[in-house]
């Protein structure tokens, strides 16, 4: 069909969050459904400082379904793409044929472009799946009319996806059924709960990329005996404790049960065959430098925890960032004419004491970290009203490729 | 009393081994007796590269019972010391009452005089205290006429001193007692089992002493739920598979239990709050080097294990030392107006393809290791028969002292 004659799309675009898991997700019982060996919970991370943006436009003119991500085509036969393409026009049948008198019959049939950019860098080493099909799914869904509970969807893109459909502090449970009907998320507390949480993402300098996340689990699952423990007999009680915590803005409980969960997880990449390191040299001199820290004060002030690579997430409470940021900057001196070292919501200023440098007492590592993003927890998935966000425009095709 | 009417010291001297274990020995069920929470086995190596030599004197005319170690006198009251001292003395003593004519019953009140040395660097992170208390305990039993079983007592110096009494493949029963009497080692098979099997120590470049494994295997019983499994529900299978391995000279089996092993002891390292880590980059590329090696033959041809600090113990084949030391040589350049790299056993030259080295595809990590032992498996503790040998002088005194 020639371009000048191309029926005007109709666009949708909306944001979703990343989420930083505090009960680490580490192994599927089901591959393709993506079904967890054991329920994890995470504290969705404020979308003003990271966030995917993605635009669905639909229009009778389009002969395929098509994906850009990050401005370059990608390939839209991608398994995970298609089980979130289908069980969204699933659902929508549905709804159609269960009666709903708001949806547009014809719809069903249009064929998607699909545009989506993350607003932080890869290197980041955030997992961008997560943000990537929670608002794959989330837009689609807006397009094809379709709402209620989409964290199932969300999961089948990855696993983790599904804790970014909502804000704030999320539990996805793992669920019974081998359909996977009961495998969602749910909010445990909403980002409005505990205002005084802070994270603060150390990004680590770029490294090479160790194994991923996908087949990492998988030989995990199929060597590791600890990881079979940890999902059996460790996960549920944690599930409580953490819950518990959360609900009564425990910052102590937090803290000491999400860095001990961050280093099983990392425990059973080790007990893996062949074993599987996510930790470096930075990640180790950040473990020893928040211990160290909150030893000094003889309170547990700050948390790490790290997902599948070196960069370390910190939580800790409004009022011990600045102290905190001050450290990081000594211990990890930043090259001096590189970028703007701390990102994210402003940090103020404060005085390191001899006292607590002695106290903690590495040797400073020049570089280790590139930079910090400052966050706090934040909402789900929105949509953006403003049309010139659209990254599509009225003529159905990206407005900006690589 | 004057040194002119001093009595002439009755003098014995003897060697122990070190050895290295494949599955691990890691937290104890009773701290004082030295009784560990799980069993656990190890190769004895040979003293021609590796030994600690003790030489303890006699005489009427010491007033106490005094210790030097590598020429340093050390406080005799340590409790271990004296936990040695005293489970001798005790045996002699029954032994006497038992009406063992051989024995001198005088022997019993007198004092001794302790010196040892070892023939390797501390800093080669050899746990040397194991070859220490054998040593120890294999001399004071020598003076004071006890023979027979004297790996309980060994362990109450050293836990992994117990399996140094005896020579090849040995475990260290872990037993039931509260008393520990059953708390033993045990060869499983002598040196000249398999004489094919040789042991590389690639000693990493000195790094600061990390958390000791005494403190840390108390925190590690006390906070992590992944050693307790460990210890009652995956050793006791690893241990009946790795005898089996030993007995039928099955090398990848040996080799993979082994890795397997050291890489879970490692994982309830970092399971422990705060997490332990023992294994740093010079580690990790060493593991990355083994298996990638491994996978280019398709056959598991090499072994590590890692014992608490970041030197790595490879076993593998006699046949296939050469090219593997030129690998290790490749892929961490040593310093070229360094000592000699390669000690111990001769290692003959090798190539090394160009084919292996892009299989292998590792950045090369200069002066990663400092040098290489090369060894094999070696006999028990030994009665040094050459009196020029002793380490004390007919003055009841060291030899030489720093």
């Amino acid at each position: 069909m020639p371009e000048n004659t191309m029926e005007k799309p109709n666009i949708v675009t909306c944001t979703a969050p990343v989420n930083i898991a505090v009960i680490k997700y580490w192994g599927k019982r089901n591959e393709e459904l993506i079904l967890p060996i054991n329920s994890s919970l995470s504290v969705t991370l404020h979308q003003d400082q990271l966030k995917t943006t993605t635009t669905v436009a639909t229009s009778r003119s389009f002969q395929e379904d098509r994906i850009w991500l990050n401005g370059k085509e990608e390939d839209i036969t991608h398994p995970r793409l298609q089980s979130c393409l289908r069980e969204i026009r699933r659902l929508a049948r549905k709804r159609r044929n269960d009666g709903d008198p708001a949806l547009d019959p014809s719809v069903l049939s249009l064929k998607v472009h699909i545009c989506s950019v993350n607003n932080f860098p890869t290197a980041a080493g955030l997992a961008s799946s997560a943000a990537g099909f929670a608002c794959l799914v989330y837009t689609l869904a807006r397009v094809f009319g379709t709402e209620g509970e989409l964290s199932g969807i969300a999961r089948q893109g990855s696993g983790s996806a599904c804790r970014s459909m909502y804000g704030g502090f999320v539990q996805w449970i793992m669920g019974q059924k081998d359909d996977g009907k009961d495998s969602l998320a749910q909010q445990v507390e909403p980002e409005t709960h505990w205002p005084e949480l802070r994270i603060l993402v150390l990004v680590a300098s770029a490294e090479k990329k160790s194994v991923g996340s996908t087949s990492g689990m998988q030989t995990s699952v199929q060597t590791s005996c600890l990881l079979k423990h940890r999902a059996e007999s460790v996960v549920p009680g944690r599930m409580e404790e953490m819950i518990e915590a959360v609900r009564g803005k425990d910052f102590v409980a937090f803290a000491e049960l999400t860095m001990k969960d961050s280093n099983q997880f990392h425990a059973t990449c080790l007990d893996t065959y062949p074993p599987i390191f996510y930790l470096n040299s930075v990640s180790q001199q950040v473990i020893n430098l928040v211990h160290r820290y909150n030893r000094h004060y003889g309170e547990t002030r700050l948390a790490y925890t790290f997902d599948a690579g070196p960069n370390a997430v910190i939580y800790t409470l409004q009022q011990h960032v600045p102290e905190f940021v001050q450290a990081v900057q000594h211990f990890f001196p930043p090259e001096s004419n590189g970028g703007q070292f701390i990102q994210g919501l402003p940090v103020n200023q404060a005085a390191l004491s001899e006292e607590l440098k002695q106290a903690i007492g590495l040797e400073p590592m020049p570089k280790g970290i590139s930079y910090i993003i400052s966050t706090k927890a934040g909402p789900g998935p929105r949509v953006v009203e403003d049309p010139t966000q659209h990254l599509i425009g009225s003529d159905g095709m990206p407005k900006h490729t690589v």
